[in-house]
């Protein structure tokens, strides 16, 4: 690696804003920092003691998978030779991720450029069940020629089962026999019904292993089948996350920047900062917020600590995007209540340039534009954004990509994940586990008449009440 | 209209479960509501004594608008046989209707159908600064047969005008002086830069009143006019907000919706819930939220009330989407802090209807789907998830259309700008302002040697400190 060279380069934490000689009283002094040592190092310390272990086998997906990249690379080019376009169904965490890295590394406009341009089958990631939708997928992409990618860990999850069955009834349809090559499996190893079902239908399949969660599993197939059938270095994914790990590996939390941003959220968060805004500048990381709003509000939105208190924590994500949102939602971050952390995620080169040409001299208040370039006018609002909300005494931090590659983007991923596995520690909660879908989703079974439920529908019928209706 | 047709329907608003005997301690008696009866009809009172007057110009573009209409419609027609694709340049209220209008009511996939299935111009906003957004835009278009409306009301918008002046001289290279039949302008009639340049270049033009501010500018001319060139019934749009505005023509709160909303969100906040969900059920209402969200997060996010005193107000609006973030948010919101107010948009009738069929006989936890619609599953699970967020006691209320209409877009546009309008005098606030958006303008301004702003950079200099970077 030379100085030119930055495609390996390291993310960087900028956590200024967030100490009080920066932005005032509601900033930390350095004194309240090294204070919270002691509790970080033991937040790190649980977190290490179980690496590998129970839900925390995410941990290690950038080095013990060298065998499953090699599946995965062999199945991706056999996919990218023979079909144009690639279908995910999946929700949540099997399709938030794999949006967020399509986005981030592939064309902006990937699916709309033509065959002779784009090097790589169309995507598509269904992750919800209006029947608009999926109908108007089908008026866009030919079965025939498309893969579909099934994902769900249980093989049980309403909203992928139910995509599944409508697909594979139509690939029947079309092809006949010839349909069980269309569809891949990524699942659960040996529990659920699709690994039966891919089994009875000799569908490739690939694993998720049981200590790797929904939110957490980016790494895992779930997130590189797709990304390497759209021609992403899957190999510099993982690479770039063991750099973060390796970075992280420290129990001194200014040497760790996923243990100090915990903190620092900690800190936030009990002095009332309820909200977190994740708000990148740059197209191409929009939609890692929609991926970290997942990890963040499932992983420490908990109703009880580890002693069944009840505590009703967790930090409320909002998603926005620079410069764009600063004509919406900055307002409001400058001059609302002072609720939130606003994280700013940077880039410090992109990958191209367009320069504002001459051709307003007459307007002052607009030829001052004239001569610079869209990444100057991008990176320099955001300075200017920081600037004004640290003068209006708003919390912030900013993490910043040296570019935007494979490598940077696995970084990244791990650093939140670890930043969101300490964080879990620090709030002395479960991070894993997400009972509080479990209401939503048995009234559903209970209205659509599965066995079983039958009393819950008494109940739920019992209690509709719509009185106050306009 | 009859029974079966709801195509003109009313939209709806439920808030039961933002009633006591709903949601529990944290909802409303009947009593306290009707204790904010008084305060309700005087927010009312005040917008209405100023209707049409200073920035609330925005409330009759409804109806005084017959002529701009047969213009835009006229102009529409023309962009339809001359263009293939229509691109928006603008940020803020200048995009967001227009995507929300586009994604409610055209193809999901609409950039994507071949031509013969198309029936209107491939549309694109360009909502951002990203060289690489821009960059590869043009990699999927031909500005040749491409009609570029820029939107700005002041014509100094520094983003907007940026992209104008690479569109205009892109254009000119490729067209010389034919390039002028490729750019409309939709700015103010006579402020600012913009229209100063429409006029020496002739090009064609539509107007922002005065009163009519960036985020309620949808039903003038910068939404009406995309909406026109894609073949979207602008006439039903407005009919629409009319309809609703004559909903909202009552000071009794309970017989006015956007009141009701105004007053309940307003207890709400009083009692500490600073965010507000918008989740609408339906991927066509996706953006919705987008446009919602600069709507209340710009309009009631203020320092300071009418009197000058500091007030630090605002509620935070977060985006979801159902079913979707089911999967992603409703673990906080059921688990997490009792701070947030969850507003569900539904919609009673799909345009599409999709059966899950038979297959999966041997697997009951698969196999209870089979037969329903995804229309069904989708409506069956907001249900479900309504009333176990309601079982927690988490405050929420529902807004149903009865299909996606311009009628019914029109009307939830109209309920949404009320429902701000009163909620604003409810908080004693200016709704119209945004001046907290002027500190990073003027840092921008200043980074990028704009004259006049040489203090404010020597000032931005000396207080860069990065002392704390990992």
């Amino acid at each position: 690696m030379t100085n030119t060279d930055n495609s390996n380069g390291r993310i960087t934490v900028d956590y200024t804003n967030m100490i009080r000689s920066s932005v005032g009283k509601r900033g930390y002094t350095v004194k309240q920092l090294v204070g919270m040592e002691q509790v970080a190092e033991q937040a790190y310390m649980q977190v290490q003691a179980n690496r590998g272990k129970g839900m925390q086998g995410w941990m290690d997906l950038h080095s013990n998978q060298s065998k499953v990249v090699e599946d995965i690379l062999a199945c991706a080019k056999s996919v990218r030779s023979k079909f144009d376009t690639f279908v995910l169904l999946g929700i949540g965490g099997s399709a938030l991720g794999p949006i967020a890295v399509f986005n981030a590394l592939c064309h902006l406009y990937h699916n709309e450029l033509p065959d002779n341009k784009r090097n790589a089958p169309r995507f598509y990631c269904v992750d919800n069940v209006d029947p608009v939708r999926l109908s108007q997928l089908l008026d866009i992409i030919d079965v025939k020629t498309t893969m579909f990618n099934i994902v769900t860990k249980s093989g049980s999850t309403s909203e992928t089962m139910s995509q599944y069955l409508i697909i594979e009834c139509m690939l029947k349809q079309q092809l006949g026999d010839e349909y069980r090559h269309h569809i891949i499996a990524t699942t659960s190893r040996d529990k659920g019904n699709l690994i039966k079902l891919a089994k009875k239908n000799k569908y490739k399949t690939f694993f998720i292993d049981e200590g790797v969660g929904g939110r957490f599993c980016e790494l895992s197939p779930v997130g590189l089948l797709p990304a390497a059938v759209l021609g992403i270095d899957i190999r510099q994914l993982l690479q770039g996350a063991k750099c973060m790990d390796m970075e992280c590996s420290s129990p001194k939390m200014f040497d760790n920047p996923a243990l100090l941003l915990a903190v620092l959220q900690k800190m936030a968060m009990d002095n009332g900062n309820n909200i977190t805004v994740c708000m990148p500048y740059a197209d191409n990381l929009k939609y890692i917020a929609d991926w970290f709003a997942q990890l963040w509000a499932e992983s420490l939105g908990k109703a009880v600590d580890r002693q069944g208190n009840t505590v009703n924590v967790g930090q409320t994500p909002v998603k926005a995007l620079g410069v764009t949102d600063q004509h919406s939602q900055v307002q409001l971050y400058a001059e609302g209540p002072f609720d939130k952390v606003i994280m700013f995620l940077a880039v410090e080169q992109f990958s191209k340039s367009v320069t504002i040409p001459q051709g307003c001299e007459e307007y002052e208040n607009v030829n001052f534009l004239c001569g610079h370039t869209l990444e100057e006018l991008m990176n320099t609002e955001l300075y200017a954004t920081k600037y004004a909300l640290t003068k209006s005494g708003k919390l912030n931090y900013t993490i910043t990509l040296p570019s935007i590659t494979p490598h940077s983007i696995g970084q990244l991923l791990q650093l939140f994940m670890m930043q969101t596995a300490y964080c879990g520690e620090l709030l002395n909660i479960d991070t894993y586990n997400q009972p509080g879908v479990e209401g939503g989703k048995n009234a559903t079974y209970a209205l659509l008449g599965r066995k079983g439920y039958e009393q819950l529908r008494e109940e739920i019928g019992s209690s509709d009440k719509q009185d106050y209706i306009l």
